[in-house]
């Protein structure tokens, strides 16, 4: 008789490797240290790509990704662009979104919660005056950014409260937002 | 003898439109309110996928995009995923390369500085113990960016510096990165 095996997932996470990878890292912390990275490049006006492909983690260089991830940043007419891209501002709420629905699913799914829908709209005001420089009490930056969440899951009221409040927490980018995070710009030598 | 008409441009932006944009938000304000949007779906585990489109600026809802942008958020195997995109930890770094070198180059010609070439190489750590929720002590964001750029331009080596430290404050992601901002999510009625 051969045993039958089957692979548990719930909210398709595999929720077997997601109980060994936080057994290990619970074991061995520097398991959880990853290195993100990207290469971007300059090519006329308020266009720009990114290459993104390695990265370290689980205390190894991953080599997962045979090809590159290639994005293109743009700018709308109005912001003196050709709309050859989503500009960087739209890309930042595309990481943000996908990061506090990721979060989300990963502690719904270590709950043994089922998620059927999930999903987000974002908004955020952006002050040209703050980037051109034009006066000084107003922040360049995102003033505030607001996220309408949809969520239809198989637990109470309370606990999807909770779950939104610890994926707001826990999101890595929610996090970077919320949090004053350190930016070094340095010169390379040519 | 009719009048030869000639678009200034200089780094591929045009100026005169850039300098009329400076003038029209100097005049009034508003012009410069900008809201960006995002809406995002869960599709299954660490996959999810944006749509951008439609924004809000210079008085008015913009209409130049006919088509929406679209992106999605994957992860890699070490992560529970299949690599069906770069993760939003990376589209943040996309997002924040190309704001920043937009908005170098916003300055540096509005300075009528002429660029040859930029590009940026960027890293960020994140420990996945902040994530998990495994140690308190540990931030779930980025710990810290670092962004090496490599600029060729005609200009002396103080005035490079002197963009360089422009484009890190005035750059609305990083500006957004190196600030704490309110990130508001609120439950939207089924």
């Amino acid at each position: 008789m051969q045993t039958q095996q089957t692979t548990k997932t719930l909210n398709g996470l595999n929720t077997e490797q997601m109980g060994e990878t936080i057994e290990a890292i619970k074991g061995n912390p520097q398991i959880g240290k990853f290195v993100f990275r990207a290469k971007n490049e300059w090519l006329n006006g308020g266009e720009n790509r990114s290459t993104i492909k390695d990265f370290y983690g689980a205390l190894k260089e991953d080599d997962s990704r045979e090809e590159p991830f290639v994005f293109t940043n743009g700018e709308p007419p109005v912001l003196l662009g050709n709309n050859e891209g989503a500009n960087p501002v739209e890309f930042l709420l595309h990481g943000l979104a996908g990061c506090v629905t990721t979060t989300f699913i990963l502690h719904a799914s270590a709950r043994g919660v089922q998620i059927h829908e999930l999903s987000t709209e974002l908004d955020g005001d952006i002050d040209l005056n703050g980037l051109l420089g034009l006066d000084d009490s107003v922040t360049p930056g995102y003033r505030e950014i607001r996220i309408k969440m949809h969520v239809k899951a198989d637990c109470s009221d309370e606990e999807l409260e909770d779950l939104i409040a610890t994926a707001k927490r826990r999101s890595p980018v929610c996090n970077t937002v919320l949090r004053p995070v350190p930016v070094n710009i340095v010169r390379a030598e040519a």
